[in-house]
């Protein structure tokens, strides 16, 4: 028998720690026997909360953690005072090998900085980008960066590039997945200097399978299965989906209410609709992992629900089987063998 | 009686010309008696397409151009070269006095370059940004820049929020419109460079109501009247809002035809439907305004069609009648005596 997936999970981030987590965790262990899940919290909160559900012990531990990483809190100062707290604790034991992920729905930034302080990037990753994954008429996209680090490099957007086909092609499965630039216009020449340079570099690059410029209005149809772009523009591209989605949603429920003709019409398409509708919702996937450490690190909406929870814990599973850290190393070599060759001028 | 509003319209421009643009235009003309239209554009076309239409001859002239730019060629060569296209014929009727605005579909490049180049920049404004009005689900919101000039400067970021705050409340009618940042977050140290340092810049400005961080999450909720970001972003946002709402109607519509219980109910809620989407489709409203120019100058989607023409048309109206230049050149003079007073150290 293949030796479990061992994935640590914060007890205690987000909105609805620490019900949902729990919930999630045991939905996941309950799903899937080959997941071991690290509850890391407040040892006497979780095992109430346990008490809730059946499961099989040997496939979930309690990590007793008594500090709580607050999502206001600076958190570069936050990863360095409190070390008895869950996402530290964590991170901790993704770094020593005790697990082989961490999953959080609690404060971005700590658990952006701790992956990179704690965990550790791989070498010749310069900045791993947090890589949601998008619906799209199509299926699934992934949009890299859309983390805390904006203005970067155009040498690092094309790592991400890399890693994202790697994810793309082994964790969801999408064989040779395009790779698009998030950009202000399909042409070769156009957007701002950073894309100017970036398109070059893609271009070049002959371990990705690049589909040159993706205009923003084309990104809900599917067009690039990997989105490459800067973290700016990734987090607007991402919000700008939550936004515009929930908005409409919202005229059009009170679309539906506004006359008895349309809401005796809403109760028959209703079943319909929302089956259609689910599959475009950014909350059905399981979170965003940040790319290029020595070890997963898997960060869930905020206002997570027991649902995405699961998804993300689950996703752990294809990341270590399809050892997509091995495979994000053996081109970070790669790259690094290539470099010094035109170096050296062979 | 007041003098009429003269308004130059490209009649060759746009994917519907010259059908749309000549309906819209005899639409506008017939709605409101304080327009005059210039149609621009090869005379034989023009006048074939007018045949269809009654309306008040002194309301409309024909400028004769010969030439037309193309979409596709490069803009900065087309307004040098073609001097009898429709474009530049129509900017320099707004330039010499003849006309007071100029609608066009056509080369959103070409119309960029021939504004600054022809038309003209106020005295003091650096850089003239696109202003698309954008529907929320509180009424409308502007958002500028939205141009092709990316990589801009806090300073510039500045004047946007202050010719948008103008137009905002002279033009759509709201007054001491909030101005928003666009960002990533809503706290003040949270951003890139370029929106930490417009952040402290409009902070300290008393001729706005500047409230403080955007998140792209929120633009559509209209939590601010005023949306001021860089080129790059404003494009994104404008792109994600016709991408996300066209792939989501799609998806309803699919969700809809389904089954028969569903085709039932969609029968019964469209009318309904139909008219709370109307008011959230970017196409409902009037063109972008090219603010800070000696004139103004109107962008409308390639894809206009005859209605938006219209509104593109009589928006012109409000802009001439609320003086809006000339409020943008008291802003201009007035930010220049501040800065050599505090340059003199008074």
């Amino acid at each position: 028998m293949a030796e479990m997936v061992k994935v640590a999970v914060d007890a205690m981030g987000g909105d609805n720690a620490p019900l949902e987590i729990v919930k999630g965790a045991v939905e996941a262990i309950n799903e899937d026997k080959r997941v071991k899940v690290f509850l890391v919290g407040q040892e006497p909160v979780i095992k109430e909360e346990l008490k809730k559900y059946t499961y099989d012990v040997s496939q979930l531990e309690i990590v007793h953690a008594e500090e709580v990483i607050e999502t206001g809190e600076p958190p570069v100062m936050a990863i360095r005072r409190k070390k008895n707290s869950s996402i530290v604790k964590a991170m901790y034991m993704v770094k020593e090998g005790t697990c082989d992920a961490f999953v959080s729905a609690g404060s971005t930034g700590a658990v952006l900085v701790g992956g990179q302080v704690i965990v550790g990037r791989i070498k010749g990753v310069d900045r791993p980008p947090l890589a949601p994954v998008i619906p799209t008429l199509e299926g699934v996209s992934l949009l890299l960066d859309c983390g805390a680090n904006v203005d970067a490099k155009p040498v690092q957007l094309v790592q991400f590039a890399k890693m994202g086909s790697i994810y793309m092609e082994n964790v969801i499965g999408i064989p040779n997945p395009r790779v698009g630039l998030v950009n202000i216009g399909v042409e070769e020449e156009k957007g701002n200097a950073l894309t100017k340079e970036t398109y070059q570099l893609l271009k070049a690059c002959d371990d990705i399978n690049f589909i040159g410029n993706v205009e923003a209005r084309d990104i809900p149809y599917g067009l690039a299965d990997v989105l490459v772009c800067e973290a700016f523009a990734g987090n607007i591209v991402l919000k700008m989906y939550e936004g515009v989605s929930g908005a409409m949603m919202k005229k059009i429920k009170a679309g539906m209410m506004s006359t008895l003709r349309s809401k005796i019409g809403a109760l028959l398409i209703k079943p319909a609709l929302k089956k259609t509708l689910k599959g475009f919702s950014t909350d059905e996937y399981g979170g965003a992992p940040l790319l290029g450490l020595n070890g997963l690190v898997v960060k869930t909406h905020g206002s997570s629900k027991a649902i995405e929870v699961r998804h993300s814990i689950l996703q752990c599973i294809a990341f270590k089987e399809q050892n997509i850290n091995e495979k994000i190393r053996e081109q970070m070599i790669l790259d690094e063998e290539r470099k010094k060759e035109s170096e050296n001028g062979i």
